[in-house]
């Protein structure tokens, strides 16, 4: 039997990805964005989705980049604090939250030290719907910490430990056990 | 010491979104897409990046509907399946991969019956960008196996046991343990 439960945002799983910007005052900024994905492959894109509110899309409009850190299991208090207080709360969140933030080499915006893998965007389009505004921003490059990656140039999950979260009961996971592989288990019903 | 990969698409996690659609002569189809997360809150929108060649495309430009199926780690053969095979190629894909369509009583578009977790989307806008298509649906209902909700309408994680992807090794996941507590965790940096 199915049952109906409405309305709701139940798109699992949502990713925690900590949007990267410089205020106008140069100051460094980071907060937690769940509603964000690929959206183009050519060239590769990532769209993020804010409430006009946010500082961080009034940074966004003003610097036309951001960056995207992955934050890995070991970052999770520090992920939710970016999702908790405002830049114009808590001017120094990132020090707050014992991070350190230094200049990406390929967009305005600042790399997390501390996050294992960032995306550095240029920002290619925005479109505004209903309570939010989608940003779409070009990844120009990411940049990996050497011990996640291998020699192969292939993302070790294991050592990345990724978060996802829970939209029903808003709780935060790890990526659990590896059961199969891309454009080919399925090949075994063709 | 950090290491640049590249204009990568590497969003960790990236879900494994199972869009139904109906064909122009209302022949019911399914199709794994990668590209897609909640966009905005109020209306609550899931969307979706579909390049224009995908049969999905021109099913939802007809239709202006959609259906995503969140699939299961026992579904994860059939779910690659719908990755790598057309409708153009194989019409009665559903059927091979030994799944059923019904109506959604919300919207023009199919369900699948073996998905525990159902969204049913009405389109409010699309755009283009570089290689795809991006479709915003308004999320009118979702619709779930009871054995998945619990009493207080909290969706089971455990239960319903979603996919997620390594866009750098190109493998699915099951979701792991839960580490914390949205909005809830960072509050002690505070």
């Amino acid at each position: 039997m199915k049952r109906s439960l409405g309305a709701k945002r139940l798109v699992y799983p949502l990713p925690v990805l900590m949007v990267g910007s410089y205020g106008e005052d140069g100051r460094p900024d980071v907060c937690n964005v769940g509603w964000g994905c690929v959206s183009v492959s050519e060239p590769p894109c990532v769209q993020i989705a804010l409430r006009p509110i946010r500082q961080t899309l009034a940074n966004i409009r003003h610097t036309g980049a951001f960056t995207v850190g992955i934050p890995s299991a070991c970052h999770e208090v520090q992920a939710d604090y970016f999702g908790c207080v405002s830049a114009k709360q808590e001017p120094d969140k990132i020090g707050k939250a014992g991070m350190h933030a230094v200049p990406s080499e390929c967009v305005n915006a600042p790399i997390i030290e501390e996050f294992k893998l960032t995306l550095e965007c240029k920002v290619v389009c925005m479109h505004e719907y209903g309570s939010h505004v989608q940003i779409t921003g070009e990844i120009v490059n990411v940049l990996a910490d050497e011990d996640v990656v291998g020699e192969d140039g292939i993302v070790n999950i294991e050592k990345l430990d990724p978060i996802v979260v829970d939209p029903s009961a808003d709780t935060y996971h790890r990526i659990g056990e590896r059961i199969g592989k891309i454009f080919h288990d399925g090949l075994a019903l063709k």
